[in-house]
């Protein structure tokens, strides 16, 4: 079996912000971006991708973080690395000293996140299946070994977990079938960006229903008469049978989050996403309790599985938005899925950042294969958007994720791409527009 | 007035791990360090010095976030600066993309805490004030400005802000008087790290009743046995008079803190600090009701304004413990402060880490003057470490923090201390021990 021999972080920017795509009430020019770690060995046919996502200035801090976080794995074989996947997380977060800096959240989750995703990308290149198979093909207990349950005992022993897990095995086969024939289902959010104009909107609807989407989100928050006309045209291009979602991006107050979203009510909403901080457990749980039939939705920018406990213990969400690159990698993720099963909540994670959907369409079929076991109301976050960049894009085909048969986890980038978007040295960024030089150089 | 023509961030770290000041639980051997920001301007003699608290390791992380954050102050006039603090925290927060990095939590807070910090010390020295006095007069609209009250709204209106600062500008005076008289009370940490001896824990406790402390704190939760029996020395060694609390520093889940502390009960503990994860604002809430009438206290690593407002909304706590350098400075700490007021919770902030007690009595001071108008169940934390460094360092008398008189934020170090303990550059890590050199730069 090969060592590993570097584990390398390079900042990836892409200059997004120049046509709107991705904005919202919160982020008006972001530049999608990724912590892109890449663990080599020495058998060059044999490396770890991953990533973290972000949206442009910070993503240094990122990198800096994610070589500190990684650099424990050098000199380790690839053999003793992809046979302890719970033990080499427990490893590299129990630097006591880094742990001071979060604990467990910002930018040293985003960074361990980052180096995890990679460990499990070379996992399943070693084993030679996408990462979704690896986690399916794994026992109950060795699955329950990987869950990072610290803090969380009181509503999720390891039993528990195994108990949950044991009780798929003899069905999941017949799911996996299911997924083989019709994909995952997905909603696209890449018809309602805050910064398109009114005609864009209304053919990007019309055009999402036409591509077979049952699922639709806009983006809300900046002024309550713009959002009124906004979802009018969506609603209408859309027609009374395809989902509407409304997200906001975190600009509320709770006591506004409650008035503006009742001011909508009239466009029979799903979910509202994210109205609130994404920290306010509570809030999220007034906010609930006041604008129901509308569902709650948050989980973006959930920042460890402690946070997301409590937004089950306090019925605080009716949709779970996980994302595959803040939460520390899936030992960190698997748990979040498992009492979200207790708690009947359905998960619905995040996507559209560089990365996050050829990531999470594997955390998705997982969780139908050996956790859920339903589809009932789930549907997992779609934007057609940098996918040209990764070696194995997901693909999608009438509303729905296709079942990922390649090795591995799915973030690896053409080597041309990180070439030219290599912020600051890449091929763009020293020769492109200075305004982009000088905006993420800021 | 002058123009500010720099912000410098410079990482800076003390060897304390060879000595074991500081060890607990859960960090064993933090070295002591400091992300110091020094604001220049173009007049030698105007300059402001802040900083945030960290353990070692990642510091270059926050150093480099911190050079980010202040970056938008280069060029401005100090003027600009000054007289809009409230603004100025805005503009440095508004940056959408660090944002992402968060939100508001993390290295991220971590930096801004230490640029704010210094954006406050600079304000108070052209003010020819120390912080506290700086904020006692301003007025109460002028105070509710500079608070950062996004997502509290629902706790903690402008209006209440204004109403409940007004009520004590009558009576200020007379708790200023008082305050010069006897100093702001102190307990100490220096006698319970985990890594002394018996007879240096025996010592140490008798020395601190000696000293004029009236509470004295010990570490606990590695070991049971051993917390019983060092619990059982220290009793004995400050008597029945003395208040004695214990901190865990997180290392128990939910069930195994409840537990643990009632095991631990005949010791007759004011507070058991720190049970569990600082992020879990309903398991603090459990634990609280389980091993009552001992009190819970935590904040340390509270990593925003809105997780306090749920420890206050969930009844979570006995004791606020907020951090002067992991809140994003004094527009984030005094809306915590007012949240305490209404809720009745009493303010006993952390301290003791590198510079942390120079700056936190400042803030006491506030809040005794300006805010709560008591010292009821208050005491703040000081310990006896690095204050040598600082060239206004605080000043402890018969268990007491005295008044503090020279202009700023008391965080300016003494300019041959930043030189030999910069890392890696400084002498003592150029040309210190090996096995420091190793571990500081693993």
């Amino acid at each position: 079996m090969p060592t590993i021999i570097g584990v390398d972080a390079i900042d990836v920017r892409f200059p997004t912000s120049l046509n709107q795509d991705g904005s919202d009430a919160m982020n008006k020019d972001g530049d999608h971006s990724a912590t892109y770690v890449v663990i080599r060995t020495d058998d060059p046919g044999a490396a770890g991708y991953g990533l973290t996502f972000t949206i442009g200035r910070g993503n240094d801090v990122c990198v800096l973080a994610a070589k500190l976080r990684g650099s424990p794995l050098v000199g380790r074989s690839v053999e003793s690395v992809v046979g302890d996947l719970g033990g080499i997380y427990r490893l590299l977060k129990s630097d006591s000293q880094l742990r001071w800096l979060g604990p467990e959240k910002g930018v040293e989750n985003l960074a361990l996140a980052a180096v995890m995703n990679a460990v499990w990308d070379l996992a399943a290149r070693v084993a030679g299946k996408p990462v979704w198979r690896l986690l399916v093909d794994m026992t109950p207990e060795e699955l329950a070994d990987v869950c990072d349950l610290r803090y969380l005992s009181d509503v999720l022993t390891r039993d528990e977990a195994v108990a949950m897990l044991a009780e798929t095995v003899p069905t999941r086969k017949a799911r996996i079938a299911d997924l083989a024939e019709s994909g995952y289902p997905c909603y696209t959010t890449s018809a309602g960006w805050l910064g398109y104009s009114d005609e864009k909107l209304r053919r990007l609807c019309a055009e999402a229903v036409a591509d077979g989407y049952r699922h639709v989100k806009l983006k809300v928050g900046a002024r309550l008469e713009d959002d009124v006309r906004r979802l009018r045209i969506a609603r209408e291009a859309i027609g009374d049978d395809t989902r509407l979602m409304i997200d906001a991006n975190q600009v509320w107050d709770v006591p506004q989050a409650i008035e503006w979203v009742r001011a909508l009510a009239e466009f029979d909403l799903l979910w509202i996403e994210e109205p609130t901080s994404p920290d306010d457990v509570l809030g999220h749980a007034a906010i609930r309790a006041a604008v129901a039939p509308i569902g709650v939705a948050t989980g973006e920018h959930g920042m460890n599985r402690v946070l997301f406990k409590q937004l089950f213990q306090a019925r605080a969400i009716d949709y779970c938005q996980i994302d595959a690159a803040r939460l520390a990698g899936p030992n960190e993720i698997i748990p979040i899925y498992l009492m979200a099963k207790k708690f009947g909540v359905p998960v619905c994670p995040h996507a559209g950042g560089t990365g996050l959907c050829e990531m999470v369409q594997h955390l998705s079929i997982f969780d139908y294969v050996a956790v859920s076991g339903s589809l009932e109301n789930r549907v997992t976050e779609y934007i057609d958007h940098l996918h040209e960049h990764f070696v194995d894009p997901c693909v999608i085909a009438a509303g729905a994720y296709t079942l990922p048969d390649r090795p591995g986890y799915g973030a690896r980038m053409h080597d041309a791409s990180v070439a030219r978007y290599a912020y600051p040295s890449g091929e763009y960024w020293a020769s492109g527009s200075a305004a982009h030089r000088l905006r993420g150089g800021q």
